[in-house]
Formats: C-alpha cells, structure tokens, sequence
C-alpha cells in the first residue's frame, strides 16, 4: 500500500522479481480494493503470491506514534513485518512511511540481543563501486559502544552484497583534529583498532567527502549526520543535474551535442538513478526488513525486493548474529551488582 | 604563506584584487625568501602593499596546539590576525590552516560577548543562487543558545552579502519526527519563533536536501554535522563530474556532442568550481578573519580577498553586534549567585 503510488507501482515491480526470481514467493499485505483489481491482470505475479486483506493502511504522513497507536496488530504494514516475525516470510519490504515502519518493526521484531538500538543501512554508490553507510535516520546520537555495533553490522552487510571477505570499515569525523567533542567518535575508533575484528579491516576516520570516493565499503556514523550525509548528497545531485539540463539547453549547438551524447547521458542518468541502487535495510532487529524510496518506480520497488533477496540468500542476519556475539561474549564480563551486594 | 600553492597563488590573487578594487590596500605579511621575488614582479601590486616580514610560517599539516606553541606572536599567520586587532588592517584573509587559523583567532581576536564559540559561515552555491551555511566545522556540538547566535550571524551575513532585507533562515534537521535526541534543535526552533527577531524570517527545519535547492538564504548546524554537509556535497559534485567525464569519453559521437557543447560545459564548470565562491568566514570574533580554500587558483584566492573587502564595506560586523546586542539584553536577566546569597 505504501510509496507515493500504491500498488500499481509495488505490484508492478514484484512482477518484474517474479520474472527474474522464479524461486521467489509474496504475501502480499493491503486493502482489496486496492489490490486486487491490480493482481488480478498479473496472472503470473498471481500464481506465486498469496494476498492478505488488511483494513487498515498506515499513511505515508502519519507521525510514528500515531501510526503504532492506529496501525499495530491490523495494519498492512504490522502485518507484513509480523509475517517475518512468525516465519510466514523471510524478509519484509515497504515503500511506506520509514519512521512508521521503524517504529513498528522494533516493537514487533525487537533488537537483536546486545543491540541497544537499530540503524538503517544505505546503498550508497561511489566512485569505486557501492558503499555501505549506516546509519542514515534510525537513531540520533550514538555511544561508542553502538558504533561499534554498527560497524559490525555494516562489515556484514558489505560482505553479503559485494562479495568481499574483509570489508573496510571507516568511522565518519570532521577533519580537524584536537577539536572538543565527539568524543564518543574517538572512542568507537580505539574499540575497534583495540578489537581487530576478523570480519573487517578498520581504516581509522574518513570524512564527508570519503563517501563518494569509495575511500571505505562501510562508512559509520549516527544516525543524524547520516542522515543529512545522505540527504545532502541527494540534493547536491539533483542541483548538478538541474544545472546540466539547464547548460544543454541553453544554445542550438549545446542541444546538438546533446542529441549527439544522448547514449552517454542516458548512462550516466542511469549511474545517478537513486531507483537502482533503492532499499535501506534496517539492521540490529531479529527479522529482515527493507525500507524502499517512496517515490520508487516499478524497477525501484523491485530492486528492494530483489536487495531483501539476496539478504536471504546470503544469509547476513545469521552472519551479523554470530559476530555480535563473538564480539560480546569477549568484552569483559561486567560485575553484576547482585554479586557485589550478595558477596 | 598558505595554501598549497604558496605565495606564487595567493600574490597573484591578490593583484586581480588592485586592478578591480582600486581602493584596496594590502599588509602582507610572510617569509621575505618567498614573498619579496614574486612581489618584485608585480609592481602595480607593489604599489598598493606593505611586506611585514615574519620568521615562521605554520605548516599546513600542523596541529592548532602545534601551531599556537609555535606560531604564537610572531608566525605570519599570527601576525595577520593581530593586524585585525591592532586596527591596522580591517580583514585577515588565509589559505593556510583552518585549525591553526581558528585557534590563533579565537586567542587573539576572542569572540563577541555572549558567544560562546565561534563559527565558520560557507557560502553555499544552489538552484536559487547562494546561501549562507554555517556552522561548517569550527564547534562541535552546539546548545540551543548557541544555535540561536549562529542564526542571528548568519542572518547578518546573508543581510550583508546577498543584499536581502529579512534573510529566511532554517535549522538542519532530520524529517523524521519524534525522534529521540537532538533536543537543542527543537528548542533553538521554539526560541528563534518567540524572539520573532525583525533581522531575519524564521522558517522552521530544513533537511540536508533543502540546501542545494536553496530553500533559505540561511541554514544553521553545528559544526560535526555542517562539516558533514559540506565535505559531503564536495564529494558528490567530484562524484558527478567523474561520471561525466567518463560518459562523455565514451563513444566518438559522445565525444563530438561534447564539443559542440563544450560551451555548455564550460559555463556549467564554472558554476560547479568551488574557486568563484571561495571562502570561510569566521563569524562570532572580535574582527573578520576569512579562510580561503587552501586548494584555490589565483582567482580563488581573489574571491575570498573580495570576500573579505566586502565584508569590511558592508558593516557586517557592527550590524552583527547590534542585533547579538539587542537579542542578549532582551532575555530575561540571569540572578546572579551573589545576590542570592547576599541578600
């Protein structure tokens, strides 16, 4: 039901994964009305999805709070998210409200244990390829100790989707040194170097314009300068392609060139598609769940889809589990206070 | 002395300055081995300068302690930013190192009273023209005092460059509403719509994206998540630029359309060089002080200078003052501990 619009969109681009993916199954959760007209002339999408009626559908603008008060237990997106939590699916993806979907799938799926809080994890294309940033929204303000967590869930998901044995992991920082502050950055940064996880290779600090670059595969951040990060990089995109527009349209022989370039600025148009590289997935719960662009065109929802997929396959949330705990279980035990007082 | 390019870049820069500001005079101050024979060369510079020779010059890389220990009172750095304090110049114009340059002002200038910290204003290019960001990197963390400051100097500045009236300003925000944290913006938000200040319109929270788009003529940050922002959006537009070279090398027809266009893609260069709109500006100081791009051309190098002489024409600094002025005596008055326990 969710992205800005509904399921012709959703149901277009999970026929697109039905195509490609022969393997793959749907539940589909929404209102009938909405739905079914739209499944019914997609016999083949049919044929490998079951459909669930909800009568409640979350609002694209509800505030979180009201959407857990109106939407929990009934609503299309509670139960999509409850499908993973029972089994039913193994990965849940909404086009819909993200701090909706957030809040929901904390109180439904919980943390992973260890976890204090969740991030969402962004594709972010680079120079060198694709890079892993997290956390783009989820929590704002993080401890050094939830940095760390990021970092090895972020290592996890950059080796499941790129294939690499030992991602590389940066921590974001400004770069001037000696500067007050931030101290939690600092400390993330010794855990780590003091941790030498064989699950990645820290490379110390990187900062804003290292994201673009590609100078790591998992750049690590809290949730608020993660968000204006991604935020700001979208828009400075959208300026230089309004700019560029703006510069092939101003004479008959920059018009010409363009015509002339057509193939190439398709390309490059297809390298600045935010559609092709759609999907936030929310880390740090027990259950999968991707966050698709709103504003998603059919090959866009079904690139979420089809990222939830691969996350599957891969086996991520299994491989994230284990060094976490690995990670825990070697920090020092912490003294109980029922011991101290009972001793 | 600063720069990556020395006094070769920056003595250039500053001779397009006394051919377009005929009004302008220099202070130079640096190592006379480096400075005299490339000012030998340029007479009609000469004419409008005075050289102050000085034994040290701060590296580029050094620490802002380093630099203090070492610069302090007689690095030409130093001697640039007393030049302000002394009268004897109006503006300190630097390519060298911002840590080192902030530190040595901040000691030397000491900012305003009733700020706290300092801040570094960028003037950002967008879709509408130009905004003032700040902070971008000087204070780490801001409370909601220090962000309304920040808004009533970067209103001033806006007010000052762009020649706007009643400058709209927004506070960086993330969309996610109801979010836990960052409780310093939404309160620096319920402050600036009670203060209803006549120097600048108030508009709310702004997102990363609303900053190339130009949404307001002023966004406020803090320096962690402002650096963010800019080396973020630096990145990107390299980012860009990479993508479209590489597609208009492409093909042959790409490479022709890009020389008919080339026109075309040279204006847009230009709009996208960070030269033409070069230069930091330290707001909050007892005397202007502007940082140019260490990487920038001669005519970077000119744009911060013409910067800093527009600053000092327009009386950005006394304006500044009166409004901080004029804000500060208004807010209730603090009880002094000492007339509690006196009376």
């Amino acid at each position: 039901m969710g992205g800005d619009h509904g399921p012709a969109v959703t149901l277009a681009g999970l026929a697109h994964v039905a195509t490609r993916r022969p393997d793959a199954r749907f539940v589909i959760f929404g209102q009938q009305d909405a739905v079914l007209p739209v499944l019914e002339q997609m016999p083949k999408l049919k044929e490998v999805s079951t459909f669930v009626h909800c009568d409640v559908a979350v609002q694209m603008d509800a505030k979180p709070s009201q959407a857990l008060r109106h939407g929990r237990w009934k609503s299309s997106m509670w139960k999509a998210i409850e499908a993973v939590k029972t089994g039913e699916a193994d990965a849940c993806i909404s086009a819909g409200n993200t701090g909706a979907l957030m809040a929901m799938s904390k109180f439904c799926l919980r943390t992973m244990a260890d976890i204090e809080r969740p991030a969402i994890a962004a594709i972010w294309p680079t120079l060198r390829g694709e890079s892993v940033v997290l956390d783009v929204g989820a929590t704002i303000g993080a401890d050094a100790q939830l940095l760390v967590d990021f970092a090895i869930m972020g290592a996890a998901l950059a080796h499941a989707l790129f294939d690499i044995e030992k991602p590389t992991v940066g921590l974001l920082n400004v770069g001037v040194e000696e500067i007050k502050g931030q101290e939690e950055v600092k400390e993330a940064g010794r855990m780590l170097r003091e941790a030498n996880l064989e699950t990645m290779s820290y490379q110390g600090f990187v900062e804003g314009n290292d994201i673009g670059k590609g100078t790591v595969d998992v750049v690590v951040t809290e949730g608020f300068s993660g968000n204006i990060a991604l935020k700001t990089a979208e828009g400075t995109a959208r300026q230089i392609a309004g700019y560029l527009r703006e510069a092939m349209n101003s004479s008959f022989l920059s018009r010409l060139g363009y015509l002339l370039a057509k193939g190439a600025f398709d390309r490059l148009r297809e390298k600045m598609n935010v559609n092709k590289t759609n999907g936030g997935v929310f880390m740090g719960l027990k259950g999968i769940v991707v966050k698709s662009h709103g504003g998603a065109d059919a090959e866009g929802f079904a690139a979420a889809v089809e990222l939830g997929y691969e996350l599957v396959k891969s086996g991520v949330f299994e491989k994230t589990r284990t060094t976490l705990d690995l990670y825990h279980a070697r920090k020092p035990a912490t003294l109980a206070v029922s011991e101290v007082s009972g001793a």
